[in-house]
């Protein structure tokens, strides 16, 4: 899960942040902060299994700092309810038994309350914890880990909140929104890339998960990436051309889902193709915005249609971290993709790189040569998960800017969708 | 749905109560009470697609009064939010689409704050109505089945709560039971009942449901009933002697969804069958209270091994109506079903009737000869389920002492056994 | 299973064929005869689990009489394959375990042919068996049983043959069949027949199923009996009308199912409402033809829109042993059911009461007042299937003659319509 | 699909075998080869949704040549049977729309003998357009590509046949098999690859299917395979030591299907773990012989277990071309994986590369860089089905020798194990 370097591994937050207890802070304080629109009521549900309630997502992080930081690391810690074990362990089988993924939603009981307390309770501990004499590097990786941890939680609490506000007649905002602009979209050019042998994953300057290691080389034959995001208004090209009912432009597999789950257009896009549901409740279709919430199906039968090909994930990492990372992140408070600005003569190069939708590559996600998880029940953060699920990189809307980087593996199964998921255009260059 | 007399439909209430306004308000304050012990988490979960939400029933039972009297009774009636009628509408076709039954747990919102709200509402403008001059019989009747509507939702919301609280691996408590006893229960006597023609039905005078109408004949052959419910104690001998896994004991289907579910006990029975699940929590499984949460199929698997069967609803009732409706109901506050008292020799007679649980009888929920279901919307309330259930009668600790009749028809499928459901054995008499 | 009257159980069939024997061997050729149209690959299919390969049906009767006649009444008798027991054992639980019965259709082996050797090897034992001298009433009625167990086969294979060749694309036929008319149908009349105290049950003079008895007295009220069946052109008013649209026309159970299913005509109509399939192949829809293959759901449905209801088995049973056992059966060898003759002025009476196709009545299956079923494994025939089913009365164009009589209860779940189904309105009388 | 050399295309064919004309009729003979010894049944069933019927097998093979040879080849040709297309496309939405996959087994006619003489009618005019003057390249590809179709069915009408035959209690055998040994396997040794800038894919020398191009380069980290497959004695010690319980050993998807099935072994091997089923019935585990039927979770938690990991698609490959095309296929006539042969001194290189089963990869079934479909329906030979599916090297027991070749990617969901597939250890060389 970490980089083998430890010692170094906390430079991206000293750097960024006085110091790792404040960066826990930070990072605690945000989380509490994403909850602050909610009603009491609204941390309760689960609208599908893919998907976790608020007041899980809020136990969970807290148990992970309780479970691999506190348990092994204060000596005289005493656990806060030992029934919690039981109840948010998510995935780690070295653990212990859990409650079952599907019925987080059934918990009533501990309330928002009695979670609350148990976040206070941990984070006094964990500065007791931090704050301490002898601490050592070890210690330090897996507090940052589980910081990252709790980040993607926060992104994860803000699209499982967007999928039950959804399943609801009534559509919900969870806060109101910025005014979304109805632009025209910036025009799509490609930029060439040379390929040839590359190195990917993760540098040695500060903390990374377990799969983007080790950094490694690969072959790649020379290929072009578009210069942005696929907007709303070429998908709903896609959509008025027929594209859902035309198996030719899908995967079979893809096609098959699609029909039985009778899609015809991206998830919280409305009948009449002209409105969406967003975290803001429903708004007008802007065709300029990137096109969000399509699965990888949906993304690979786009760019079929469109001639085009999604890229690999070395492709896009070799591209993209020749960029800035910059861009519509958790920070902007849009929680919504937007366009991209228009450019001006000086500025030809690709866009939207980092933020806005996570892109969907055409990678399956699996080890990189040479891949070691880590030692123990942290050992089942990522590696367990590597087949049936696809790569996707950039982050999105929702993913605060200190957790990304350009080696970033995202991974999602093909057909789901809930996540800020869209995707850049690519092809192979003529040799 | 009710008595083709309305002009004495509301003399049960009005002999119990001092008006139909004071009745409103009684019944509508009952329901308030029995949300007293909640957090406002327990309003939210739905355990199982047949059960509903605390919030839902809160709602959907005001959404009755709305619908069905304010809206066609009072001219100037606003509603109060109109999205209402497809959330909270159950099952009524001919007033429109409704709410999928299996995603009312997804609705964070209406808050139940907003629910509490709805009923003031709703409340103030019942009263207006009932206290209104002109108030004419069938007005008066719908507010009778208004009411008696409630109280069914009022021992659904103690049954749904019971699952969701029981799906929780904390066991939360509802509320402190009063210590229950771990007396040895009542010897089992049998009662002879001549059989012959008899009138099975509702009598003209009070307030029932169209399915218990009309009154009318049915010959019977001798039969006998035991004197008291089935216990625990016998029930637990069943299962010891292997009766889950003796296939010659059951109805196929019966076997064949136990085997399916992984059935070995009643529902709330701890595996190792000295504690059960009760609204009060876990508690020691007591031989002399009667047996419930159990199934259609576990109630004649269970007659056929003690070499007798269920009874007939025509045999149960021609007996019940004798007796006195008196028992462990809702108001006795155990909420939970109580041993049969000892009995002094001077009263052979049999007991339980009424109240602990309602009895699995061998008859198919059908219409009696010459049933007319109501006209409207309202003719939906019960005539369409008349396939694939089965007949419950007598109440239980959950039921209103005042909706109960011995008439009273209760249904529900055979594999289902949330419900406070027992049974009382049956056999025919020589002859 | 049968009478309690051992000693007069063969009588009907001594009165239509000479002997036992004769009876024996005239069933089981009959079996072979409807055989006759089939290629090998048709017996070995089963295109749904409600239907059994005609291979299966062919084994499975033999192997009765091998379990329950010769194995104990023949001391010297081998069975002809161990593994039979395991194969073809259709559901006795007392008997061993068996072959799932959703995968019956999996077996190639044993082939045709060597079941056609099992068939002769036990006709050649059953045969030395009913010439033994010292045969016992007990095992004539056995015998008697196994014979009415083949021709109710004899029903099923017609059935499953129907249902798997409707699920080729090219529409096989079993055989030619009589050119059907396209007449008009005989008008639909009302009979009154006055109720009270009748009884219903088999009577001591033949064979009957266990489930038949004991007979007994029910109480009916004065009602009325359409004096033919539902006709295609009738229930075609109900398609063409939206009736398969109209929830208040069904019950819920009833309207869920079929929108789950997506039904909107009976089974086997085609798309455009015209033709239907038939054991002959495609053919026109003959409004003067009994509508056939309708659930109990459809046929409760139609019921509604037509103003009426179905009848119960005591009003069928009443009305029908007035009429001669005669109509459109097996041995007509049309089948399928047929137009109802235009009647004479002097012959006002019902018609259709047998053959043609089952009628559904709005009975549910259970238990008759005393039912005892056989002791043994053959009590496992009938009565652990006394839930969730429906009767059905009257035979049809696939029973044999000898095989039905006025007290008999066919059964099937109320959404099953693959076999003869049908339906004969009925009404409670103004009293 | 094809090599885009099309005059080199047949090249191998016409090395191996005298024409084109001569090759068509030997693989069209070795189909019927295969059949001999069947009965009539056995061409019907269908055991699951993967698998197909012989009877299907045997006409979706003649349909290919007449769909995409005779129809657009043969001016005259006149279709067989109209209802063909409908009933033995594949899987070609380019050419219309087809009987349901899952409902192939349901099919009683057309019969047997009808296929037969489908395939005849076929054959005749097949060698009337080979021996066409004018006969051009691309049409030579295509015939090709028709028998390289038909020998993929060949293999798979093998373990189709083998499911069935396992599915039925009687377990029949398919042809007495040789007898098989109980040896003591080779001893595992490791063989190092240095990696580098390698290049895969298929060679311009003779046949391939599109999705083995273009050729082209990856980098590779140095490396190691194992020098055999890893045997059945080695796969019980994994089981024996509890591998199938211990989620630390399984990606999470996998160790959740095994659980979910209730997998606790290879697919055909006893329950005991002492036997298992082959194409000759039931047989002793050989200690020795390659394990066969695991999926590819079962041979990655092997591997895991093991300490080692399975190779990708380009070790493999990279290795593989170094080894003449030779081994265990189904020339042999074993119809089972066979042990390796113990080595002398003097031979200490790796072996089974090709043939006894095929090997699982860690490489997900993706395109190449610059793949490029075949243009109309024969593009959707292999193309679409580059998602969720895992790639498997080297041929196996069943695959015909002029089929394989280095570069040959087959490709099977994660799940499925009813091929003959098994596993080569490898790992990452020490740098």
């Amino acid at each position: 899960m970490r980089n083998t370097q430890p010692t170094s591994a906390t430079q991206s937050w000293t750097t960024t942040m006085s110091s790792l207890g404040t960066a826990y802070a930070r990072v605690r304080a945000q989380t509490r902060e994403l909850c602050r629109p909610l009603a009491v009521e609204d941390y309760v549900v689960q609208s599908m299994p893919d998907a976790s309630p608020v007041k899980w997502h809020l136990a969970h992080t807290t148990w992970f700092f309780e479970q691999f930081l506190l348990k092994p690391g204060l000596a005289d810690y005493r656990v806060f309810d030992a029934s919690y074990d039981y109840l948010f362990n998510s995935y780690y089988d070295a653990v212990g038994p859990r409650h079952p993924r599907a019925e987080r939603g059934l918990l009533t009981r501990p309330t928002v309350e009695e979670i609350v307390a148990y976040r206070e309770h941990v984070d006094e501990h964990m500065q007791r914890l931090i704050n301490r004499a002898g601490r050592d590097a070890q210690l330090d990786a897996r507090i940052e880990l589980g910081l990252n941890h709790e980040q993607q939680h926060q992104e994860l609490m803000l699209t499982d909140l967007k999928h039950a506000f959804a399943a609801n007649p009534l559509r919900p905002a969870y806060r109101a929104g910025a005014p979304r602009g109805l632009g025209s979209p910036t025009p799509l050019l490609w930029q060439h890339y040379p390929g040839g042998l590359q190195e990917i994953g993760a540098t040695a300057d500060g903390f990374c998960y377990d799969n983007e290691l080790p950094r490694h080389r690969v072959h790649l034959e020379p290929y072009e990436l578009a210069s942005r995001l696929v907007t709303n208004g070429e998908f709903l090209e896609f959509v008025r051309s027929g594209g859902y009912a035309t198996p030719s432009l899908w995967l079979a597999d893809g096609f098959a889902y699609a029909q039985a789950q009778g899609w015809s257009r991206p998830l919280y896009w409305s009948t009449d193709l002209d409105a969406l549901f967003t975290l803001a409740g429903m708004g007008a279709l802007d065709p300029a915005e990137p096109v969000c919430h399509v699965s990888y199906y949906e993304a690979d039968a786009y760019a079929r249609w469109a001639g085009a090909r999604l890229p690999t994930e070395a492709e896009w990492e070799s591209a993209a971290r020749l960029h800035a990372l910059d861009g519509n992140l958790l920070e902007s408070g849009a929680l919504q993709p937007v366009a991209a600005p228009g450019r001006a003569a000086l500025e030809p190069g690709p866009q939207q790189f980092f933020g806005d939708v996570w892109e969907w590559t055409s990678s399956a996600y699996s080890a990189y040569p040479g891949y070691r998880p880590a030692a123990g029940a942290l050992g089942e953060y990522n590696g367990k998960f590597m087949v049936n699920q696809i790569v996707l990189r950039g982050g999105s809307c929702a993913t605060p800017r200190s957790h990304l980087r350009a080696s970033y593996r995202n991974f999602f199964y093909p057909q789901q969708r809930w996540q800020f998921m869209g995707l850049r255009l690519a092809r192979s260059a003529a040799q």
